[in-house]
């Protein structure tokens, strides 16, 4: 093999740990489903966290922030209420709860974390019924990833194992989208797990690099919540080796970051936007994100329509050093401008909108100026969206 | 009465100015109606102009700023092609359609405007054969507002006589909008007549002004257009008076904004987005900004729901100094967050959603931090705008 380590793919979820928990009830939130959930483990895990840079953080947020908490045995989630907007009784709210929860089962530093609508206290006694239900020595990490979901369609999930001369770790992953998503740090919450013992100086460095390229590098509809969690949890029970951890934790994260993408509000095409040559890094992720949150390029990405031109139009608008004789624009891998020269032929034209009427394409775009590279991930903007977002709280 | 001035509104759009004729023909662009049109003067006209800030500028304002035009005779316009994004030949196709129409009529210094899809040629000979059309007498200012829409569905236009002890003068406007808009600099496309004597000094300064409370207040979708472009044109031939002419420039650009947004590709709402108690008015502008542009109040607007959170969690997002504890959020009057308490009771809940059932409406957030206000104008996101945008070139 050419690397020193094998990264196999695997069932199990974030239960791929030895010694971690996951599941999920009904606490009447939804009609019918799980939307109560939890990961415990029996000894401490570590854990590293990335929070939304909203400037409204949710209690649930500012509650693991002010403990300043850096190792749990317990997370206790829930969907359809996100805590935010609160102020001060959201957060007594939580402490309520995680006090409730120590009657049940012994718990050291517990965190919670929420997702749903904005601006309504919870209901703590149908969170506390909930862990009435919970049945601790599950392991169905599937049930926690349903738990977690709002208007997600399907659960995202994934583990793997790593192998390698260090020896083997596992990872797992739990993610959870659809809406509100232009992470600034994280998504919507997703929940990763692995026994491999990274230091603890190094876990946060990690999952922020990582995050760059993963959550960060994603859109579904340019706002950025008030919940955006991503945390890593490990029981450090297993080798650590650092290229094979960041190796998996990077496929974790862009699995369950283009997942949710994939899964967008009624999304119904995934498109890599890939931008090159751009003055630094910092222009091409800004190009490639007004891609990914241009309403004209989703649209069209909606209509299967090769309309270059908005594409053109949306890198011009993004304030990006540009220039019309250095660009160079393909959709797929069809060539439709070259530096100043317009290659749009009805010909070219077919054949980019058959790349378009793919579930799953790239769009790629070279500014000729510098060596800057970013790949962001957007999705297509359908009737859809606007049902699901109009009629959100009815 | 309580100014020096009296403006009072009168017909005639951009032809209210004696010496000025304006005109449209169909040139084949358009299935039928107008597409192509012109604004003359018997004189040469003083002109100021406002250009877009997308790094791709279309060729006519290319044209304009290497010639550094200060004054014209003749502003000739179509619709259905930007000629964007078409390199030195763009420019030399307006060359050649310019010169063509000096052998119609004698033209100093002439202009062209454009508006439709970009990166393709625009067709010189269609151009020409509407050339051959018009009617240099006509005085029509409403063909013209006409021959510049593209998806609009009314024409927009205003004109006012303003009457002080300084004399009379007049001004009128025209301006299409529909989409890609959220002008960085003024709108797609808007021209302004008035025969008041502008210092030539002054003419920019105040345009730029102006513009910053009127169309770069305004988004439709977020997207900044290759060619928006605001013309203000002078015959110089009546008195000026500063407050006067700034106060009626405001009215008339203020119309057609809020006309442009009222008139969104899909929109069914127009709403105002009071944001006030800002650190500075930058940060004002940038929160009212972002609430136009979120496509989850866009959406819930739509929806006519009232789900404030969605409000707090934009301007949040937004990046600007704000807190739970200082924060307050109006919809129309209706109060329904008070500096941490959340006021939304179901009878408050069917106050805001009455609000929103209306045509216009205001969103008002005061973030109680220092004395920054802004107001920006913005519309819903309907089922229709994905429609408009999906099929725009079939």
């Amino acid at each position: 093999m050419d690397k020193k380590f094998r990264i196999t793919p695997i069932g199990g979820g974030v239960c791929v740990v030895d010694g971690i928990y996951a599941g999920g009830v009904n606490a009447g939130f939804k009609k019918e489903g799980f939307d109560v959930g939890f990961i415990r483990s029996d000894e401490d895990m570590k854990v590293a966290y990335l929070f939304t840079t909203n400037r409204f953080q949710a209690a649930p947020l500012k509650y693991v922030l002010r403990r300043g908490i850096k190792t749990t045995n317990f997370l206790l989630a829930n969907s359809k209420n996100a805590n935010a907007m609160t102020g001060e009784e959201g957060i007594k709210d939580i402490e309520e709860i995680l006090e409730y929860l120590g009657t049940k089962i012994k718990v050291n530093n517990p965190i919670m974390s929420s997702t749903g609508v904005i601006g309504v206290r919870i209901d703590k006694d149908k969170i506390k019924k909930a862990v009435d239900k919970f049945d601790f020595n599950e392991k169905d990490s599937n049930k926690f990833a349903k738990a977690i979901m709002t208007t997600d369609s399907f659960e995202k999930e994934i583990a793997f194992e790593v192998e390698g001369e260090f020896g083997r770790f596992k990872i797992g992953g739990v993610a959870k989208g659809a809406g509100m998503i232009n992470p600034q740090m994280a998504t919507m919450l997703c929940f990763i797990t692995t026994d491999a013992d990274i230091p603890e100086s190094e876990m946060k460095d990690i999952l922020s690099e990582v995050n760059e390229h993963s959550f960060n590098a994603i859109s579904v509809d340019g706002d950025t919540s008030t919940n955006d969690s991503v945390f890593l949890l490990t029981t450090g029970k297993a080798p650590y080796n650092k290229e094979a951890f960041k190796e998996a934790l990077k496929q974790v994260m862009l699995k369950l970051a283009t997942d949710i993408v994939r899964d967008g509000e009624g999304a119904t095409k995934l498109v890599a936007f890939n931008v090159s040559g751009a003055k630094d890094v910092n222009e091409a992720k800004t190009a490639a994100k007004a891609l990914t949150n241009s309403l004209l390029m989703k649209t069209a990405i909606f209509g299967e329509d090769p309309n270059w031109g908005r594409i053109a139009s949306t890198i011009g608008a993004s304030g990006v050093e540009c220039d019309e004789n250095t660009l160079t624009i393909k959709i797929g891998d069809v060539l439709v401008y070259d530096r100043g020269d317009i290659l749009f032929t009805p010909e070219i034209e077919e054949k980019a909108h058959k790349v378009m009427k793919k579930d799953s394409f790239s769009i790629s775009v070279d500014l000729g100026i510098g060596d800057g590279e970013f790949t962001a991930y957007g999705c297509d903007l359908s009737y859809e969206y606007v049902k699901i977002n109009a009629e959100y709280r009815t």
